[in-house]
């Protein structure tokens, strides 16, 4: 079988009339029935942050993935944050919320991460918690034979679609979209620097209805010379650029964080491939700077150009999956800079 | 159109093979697809509450349902709790989650139980907040023509059902039962007397994965002399033996709260109608219940004999409405007593 969730439609949808896109494009799908998905950031930070102090948190995570609530899949990734901090990154993709919850309970590492003296560790500690409707995601994949991200989970596979090639295609890939406008009351406001302390303490950051979780991925290690130095040369540079003036214009554009990842091997060697991992107060300001901004249409474009020039000879991988989050369980940052995540915008908590 | 959500099954239902229902029930359905169901009770607390202080907080909750972005429907209630409070609580059903989301940004009223001054005041407030998938919820109502609840929303209709009848039902009618065994992690375990300090302080209660939400209505205004009676003399004295069993041994049954509310018409006068709020940490707990306990047998068998003996002439409406909650917004206490609702048992936060 291949799941999915269809509503009747009572929200336009976005697609022109008669649209049918140039070039073959890919989502995820389902052979089982899935009703939540559960994606979980677990991030390590310091200002200086050797590959052993990396490894050993990964490890500790690793070593609580021995027991039956195991999530399905998960990968490692790397990132230098704007305040100039090193984090090394495990994420973890569940599809059974029975089987999370109880790995929450039975974790080790939970354990460890619930103790109080967290706080006063040499290191910083972020849990990032993704826990949504099955309607509320949407993945979309330049090619069919690439697993990644929620693509490694079991009973899953990768089919054609052609919802795709035009701007609300995104929006119009959420089964929800088709009931509901996703509207957001949240506004991101700069605080004033200083504002929050975070250092030594625990905090939990409640994320707002619809926050926009996008994980958009590029994967250039199996491209051969030709399209490998375009990648490295032309085409990087322009997502940058891109990535950059997202974080020079958050209140403007509604983006609360975006890391730009590198995957990481078992080494702890950086793959050629990168994860941009961002939060949009909304569908729509994520939709706004990708159907209007000059620094999208030039990436755009570039991607376009190329998959046209190569067809199916790409050998460059682009991809994303996006979550339209609701008000769940809160972030957790745990001695972590006053810049991490969404700390500088959303509503935080201490535990009594 | 009637809308409903139905997935592939793949945890077996409780229906035995061939089972047909005695007597017609009846349950709620929509003209226009649904996502999302918010129901969100209001209260306000104190040792001594008069009817001018409950009308004064009424008020100033209707006061704000002059914008769009209104309820769809609300009712007003009254209960003394367990440690001797009197609760008015006024119940607000939205079946839009943007609409609810913009009323929580507009609305006078949340203005006013945002304001730090809250704690010190004479009475204490609290807001329960159940934000669910239309997936995780089901109702049941022992005829099809008295509104009551979610059942008071437009675009809704009351349609005849054969999922009744046997222990189990109440799963099978949650769409998300066919997909998901819906376990929780979550045990009520009584804290120590005296542990918390709660008075004088706004709190947030972080509710847990799979919290069932269980509002469990009876109508006997329209009933005629001898149902009235049989009500008031043999239903309700039993109904009520099988609600202090739960009261008496939370943990054992799972219990994290429950309230015995009176329906308030507009005068504050308590009608002829009750209405049972009860969490429970899993639909196991209360399945268990609700099958094998001799308290629970008592009133089940009272009303199946009463519904059998008059038919259609049944003048008792019995009701519920069932939502399993995910992780979600917490639940707030502001200046309330330690045993208000999920507080004994809950994670407790503060606001930075």
């Amino acid at each position: 079988m291949t799941f999915h969730i269809d509503y009747p439609r009572v929200v336009p949808e976005r697609r022109p009339p008669g649209h049918e896109p140039a070039a073959p494009r890919y989502t995820l799908r389902w052979t089982r029935p899935v009703n939540r998905l559960c994606c979980v950031y677990f991030g390590i930070q310091g200002r200086e942050l050797a590959w052993d102090d990396q490894v050993a948190f990964f490890s500790r995570i690793r070593d609580s993935f021995i027991i039956d609530s195991a999530p399905e899949a998960h990968e490692t990734l790397r990132f230098t944050d704007e305040a100039g901090y090193t984090n090394a990154v495990l994420v973890a993709y569940w599809t059974d919320p029975s089987g999370y919850m109880e790995w929450l309970r039975d974790a080790a590492f939970i354990q460890w991460l619930a103790q109080p003296q967290r706080t006063d560790d040499t290191f910083g500690y972020w849990r990032e918690t993704i826990h949504v409707h099955y309607d509320r995601h949407e993945t979309i994949y330049s090619e069919g034979n690439y697993r990644i991200g929620l693509g490694r989970c079991p009973d899953t596979k990768v089919v054609p679609m052609t919802t795709n090639g035009y701007f609300g295609a995104a929006r119009d890939r959420f089964p929800v979209s088709a009931v509901d406008p996703l509207t957001s009351t949240f506004k991101v406001k700069m605080p004033a620097p200083g504002s929050k302390t975070t250092l030594g303490r625990r905090l939990f950051a409640q994320v707002p209805h619809n926050l926009t979780s996008i994980r958009s991925g590029q994967y250039w290690g199996e491209a051969k010379q030709e399209q490998f130095d375009d990648y490295e040369e032309s085409l990087r540079p322009k997502l940058m650029e891109g990535m950059q003036y997202l974080l020079d214009n958050k209140e403007e554009t509604g983006t609360l964080c975006l890391r730009v990842m590198s995957n990481l091997d078992d080494n702890g060697d950086e793959r050629y491939e990168t994860s941009v991992h961002a939060y949009f107060a909304s569908l729509e300001e994520m939709e706004s700077w990708a159907s209007s901004h000059p620094t999208h249409k030039t990436i755009y474009d570039h991607a376009i150009t190329k998959n046209r020039q190569y067809g199916k000879k790409r050998e460059v991988v682009t991809w994303h999956e996006v979550f339209l989050l609701t008000e769940g369980m809160p972030f957790e940052y745990i001695n972590c800079h006053p810049e991490t995540g969404v700390l500088p915008f959303c509503t935080l908590y201490e535990r009594c």
